[in-house]
């Protein structure tokens, strides 16, 4: 048996979660590990190098108004944002038929715009009821868990085709379909994101800001930050709490021993951990209850961005498969061109059971339809898979199935001794963003700082190193 | 590294149905091998010895009228049945009032009555159009999977009383909320359960009988019965397939190695088993979108079954937490008498956020409350509280929660290359039962069979020691 290696707090996630968590405790002058079972730090963002300095994400990268925890930290950290490219005609792929589109004033004919708009705002006021920190206690909670969006779509939605744009826009922003999840959920992301039309859009939207450098940079400085490199490759398996502390057991066979563990990852993923004592059962069904999102990224690279100069913004949303939408992800330097195609939902699901490279064909083939037969070769595909992602097991992000939320919402971030949860879907605001997850990051360590504040700060720990 | 042991089959999972499996393939005349995390055999089906050679069942019991396949193995095994004891009078604990009552003829007033049995009839009629093998080609099969059974009965089930007698047979029967789980997958378990009626009744209902020596004797007989016994306390992480065989990786470090596997435990266990390849995203989905109902049994045991003096019956179906219903499970020999308990669903889930022996008082209180102050002091309390199992985590099954079913429906049964999928949730009939058991071990039996059916039995195989 390996002698454990000693810190105050372990952090079990080298996402942006678990590193802003422990860049609080850090400055807080406790010593702090963070274990990541990947080779990299990150979580779900991704930088992908396209040469001459230049990266390309895999992962999430959009930031928009409203989204102020994630920004404070990347300008801590020096990080600066650029607008995601938006010039140009944007287009909509409807039923079969091609046209130019506006996210802002989506026209798809008078009786189907009309039913889209009030669904629409019908949302955005059921949202407004429901308190994202507790959504049970939204006055119809019972009610809306008891229902999910789909289901609800179909009742309040007449006009079929605003319900499917509606559904377009909802794989788009979360990457689950209408019918998998509660409404009530959907609602608490919907307050907690500033309104539908705010997680929809691009400018003034949650799609509107890209970070310098990619968003992975902000972990990788969050990680260069801290005064303990994160232990990579290092699988959490067992976390066992006695009456003096906490011992993390890791796939390599490292124990690591501290007072307190914060654990900072998705809930499909947080599931598979053995807590000895185990969590409430309670909070064991909320894992069981909180499937994850399906998204692949495909990013097509060229010498350029060639559709801009046929007056294409590189935009695009569809209701045909796979490529629910598109962005123009070229770098800021203009070179090279971009190309960003989004599987998500049931199109996704449906191109994860074929093999890679006719996935590729098929993403490659919307980019065609879309863009020209140039489209068609770019000169590298990219792809990020993540519900194929081991350490991922799916994207955007957990959400939650019908009931779940009234039975155990209650016991999301209830510590479990001295275990406690980051991940960004325990967040508040902007749940399943980057953005929450650097409030609950910040909250779960402000939880651990509450904890351990009756005892002095040892002493130099912040330049100690441990073990 | 071990050497590993070597078979034509490992089974993982000792329950009815992986025994089952093992029994069929061992008949073949194939080298098979049963492993099982616990020290016993038997799954959700468990024996207490109450003295005196009697015994009290934890888990599972139950069986009735359509369920020929457990029947078939217990008589092959030796076991007979006994009738539930169903005489004297019933209760309905209802709004705070205890009234007789009889399930095949409720009675809860005129208005509730009839819209509870109008209730009854519709969902039976849209069971009817689901196939229990492939509920995803159900004609609305789309609409039912896209809501969920409370969001169902808020909308077809007028009268506010008859809504709540329906969520009590509903937690009674499955043990998850009306709103925890698809439409579509009710429907399809009405369907392969035969009726609502059948359901929710003791005689001439999936109650009526008993298995004498209690439901964990057949699995007994099932593993004494194998050429080799059952290799306990070996939970299994990993199961890795390559060109010419699999290894199956136990927690003690034993390695197994096989031609096929079978895994025949609930969705919740399978899905913490480390598949090498991975399984498809889809399947992995399945499970993730496949939490497990929340049941404790409680069984109190008196010196007497007094309550049968006073009139009762013993059976009670109640509103009133923590008990939903309540049966007689005296051994058939009279003595000692058993109350049995069951805490189902959304009042099983707050029950396990007491200390255990709050929760004994409460329950204890509501036997009182049927039965008089003599029932609040047993001579011994027996529990079963299956989500807390660590080789459980959830009865009586798994579920599908809404979107599932028509997503990743026809990936349940689909074999993952070498490995095949047993347990009672991957059934056509009595999903969820031990009827389901056995015939999803007979259907992964004859998988297995008809794949390895190319090449000849190895002679003697059936009475060989293998390793």
């Amino acid at each position: 048996m390996t002698t454990p290696v000693h810190s105050d707090v372990v952090v079990v996630g080298a996402g942006i979660s678990g590193l802003v968590a422990a860049r609080r405790i850090a400055e807080a002058g406790y010593r702090v590990r963070v274990v990541e079972a990947r080779d990299r730090v990150g979580g779900r963002t991704l930088n992908a190098d396209l040469g001459d300095g230049q990266v390309a994400e895999v992962g999430g990268q959009f930031t928009g108004p409203g989204q102020d925890a994630i920004q404070r930290v990347a300008a801590e950290l020096g990080v600066t944002t650029y607008a995601t490219h938006d010039t140009g005609t944007h287009l909509l792929d409807l039923g079969g038929r091609i046209r130019p589109w506006s996210v802002s004033e989506p026209w798809i004919g008078p009786a189907a715009s009309l039913s889209f708009l009030a669904a629409q705002r019908r949302l955005n006021r059921m949202a407004a009821t429901v308190p994202p920190h507790e959504p049970w206690r939204a006055p119809r909670a019972r009610e809306w868990d008891a229902e999910t969006l789909g289901g609800w779509m179909r009742r309040h939605v007449p006009v079929p085709r605003a319900r499917v744009l509606l559904a377009m826009a909802v794989r788009a922003v979360w990457a689950f379909e209408p019918e998998d999840v509660s409404l009530l959920h959907v609602l608490a992301c919907v307050n907690a994101g500033d309104g539908l039309q705010r997680l929809m859009r691009t400018r003034d939207g949650a799609q509107q800001d890209r970070f310098t450098g990619g968003s992975q940079r902000i972990s990788e400085l969050l990680a260069d930050g801290l005064p303990e490199p994160p232990l990579l490759r290092h699988p959490v398996r067992r976390v066992v709490q006695d009456g003096t502390g906490v011992t993390v057991h890791t796939g390599p066979g490292t124990l690591l021993r501290a007072d307190r563990v914060v654990v900072a990852v998705p809930p499909q993923l947080a599931a598979r951990i053995a807590f000895e004592p185990r969590m409430p059962p309670g909070r064991e069904q909320l894992l069981a209850r909180s499937p994850q999102g399906t998204a692949l990224k495909y990013l097509a690279v060229y010498d350029e961005p060639f559709w801009r100069a046929a007056g294409f913004s590189g935009q695009v949303a569809s209701d045909r498969a796979p490529v629910a939408s598109a962005f123009d992800n070229t770098p800021p330097a203009g070179r090279p061109g971009v190309l960003l195609g989004f599987a998500v939902g049931g199109p996704a699901r449906r191109l994860l059971e074929l093999p890679p490279p006719v996935r590729q064909e098929r993403v490659l083939a919307s980019f065609a339809r879309w863009f020209g037969e140039r489209a068609r070769t770019p000169r590298q595909v990219i792809v990020g898979s993540w519900s194929e992602e081991e350490w991922t097991r799916g994207c955007y992000a957990g959400y939650l199935t019908p009931g779940a939320w009234t039975a155990h919402g209650h016991l999301l971030r209830e510590p479990h001794g001295r275990v406690h949860w980051a991940g960004s879907e325990t967040a508040t605001r902007w749940i399943g963003f980057m953005d929450g997850a650097v409030t609950a990051g910040e909250r779960a360590a402000a939880e651990v700082l509450t904890a351990t504040a009756a005892r002095p700060a040892p002493v130099g720990a912040r330049d100690g190193r441990s073990g």
